[in-house]
């Protein structure tokens, strides 16, 4: 893309729309996208009154939590971005150094895990509810900076049961998944 | 065992013996044993010279830390109380209400998984290695305050993979079971 900028009319318009499309995009994406600098895109962003991605992943998330039922949305591992509680949802971890091995950068298994977990307990349609099984892949190794997108679904309801899959993705990359069976906690485990 | 007092200096004698034998055994639980006061646990404790609950696992748990290659000590959620390299491991975790959800005062799944695969990474024997599989079940909920016991064991080595199977007790109840296979990360996952 060397070479092929575009006049700042333009790419403020298109920025615009890319971020409507997907609110959730970095700066170093858009930078990517655009072939500027960072700087361009902060200035683009400050021109536009577009506010910073953490601020839009938290205005997103804030009309989730309420609908939340068997989890308090601060217990809840990562921003909870989309939900349509008994279906799916999506949530958006933004990992950092604090999460990682020391000796690798790579993210520890369980940070990616409770995220996921989390998640299968907020999207289902349950007042109280708790993990019984769970079968979880990692796939690829996760490094510190990078952000996971964990998208929830529930595939089945069977009385006090329920089947749930999270799939977990660093871009369009899957990283993990997992399988859960919750349980309502007024019943045995 | 109502009536059943035993006199104090019998008492201390058997006090000794009991965490000679356990010496994670909490106060409430000795209180149990003895059917005395937990002020009468603490004052015997106090004359036996023997320290509270958190600073016996941490004394045991130090000469571990030293053995680990895979993970860093203080990565590990929990206190390492035993650890033979490539065979075995033991961690407890005491949970409180921060781990807990504000609803029922169960502790949260993800801590007890964090407990359980940091364990399994600390059991085995190699420098670097990440979570590739986990099959894991929540067999009971587990209430903010009780001792979380973890025992991992490293069933299988093969290449690079390594099969580790991880039991997690509240006193002789068993309330988790997680099966890992972790991956030397030099290799692919």
């Amino acid at each position: 893309m060397a070479g092929k900028r575009i006049p700042k009319k333009e790419r403020q318009r298109l920025l615009k729309e890319k971020l409507k499309e997907d609110p959730f995009l970095t700066d170093e994406e858009l930078t990517e996208m655009f072939n500027v600098s960072i700087q361009t895109i902060r200035l683009d962003r400050l021109e536009l009154g577009i506010p910073e991605l953490r601020q839009r992943i938290k205005k997103v998330a804030e009309k989730n939590y309420t609908k939340v039922r068997s989890i308090g949305g601060t217990e809840i591992v990562g921003e909870l971005v989309d939900l349509s509680l008994g279906k799916n949802g999506i949530s958006i971890l933004e990992t950092n150094t604090d999460m990682a091995f020391e000796k690798t950068n790579i993210i520890r298994g369980h940070h990616i895990f409770s995220q996921a977990e989390t998640l299968a307990m907020a999207v289902i349609d349950a007042d109280v509810a708790l993990t019984g099984v769970a079968n979880i892949k990692y796939k690829k190794p996760v490094y510190a900076g990078q952000k996971l997108i964990a998208k929830a679904q529930v595939t089945r309801v069977r009385s006090n049961k329920y089947f749930v899959h999270v799939f977990t993705y660093v871009g369009q990359e899957q990283v993990f998944r997992g399988k859960f069976i919750l349980v309502s906690v007024d019943q045995e485990l």
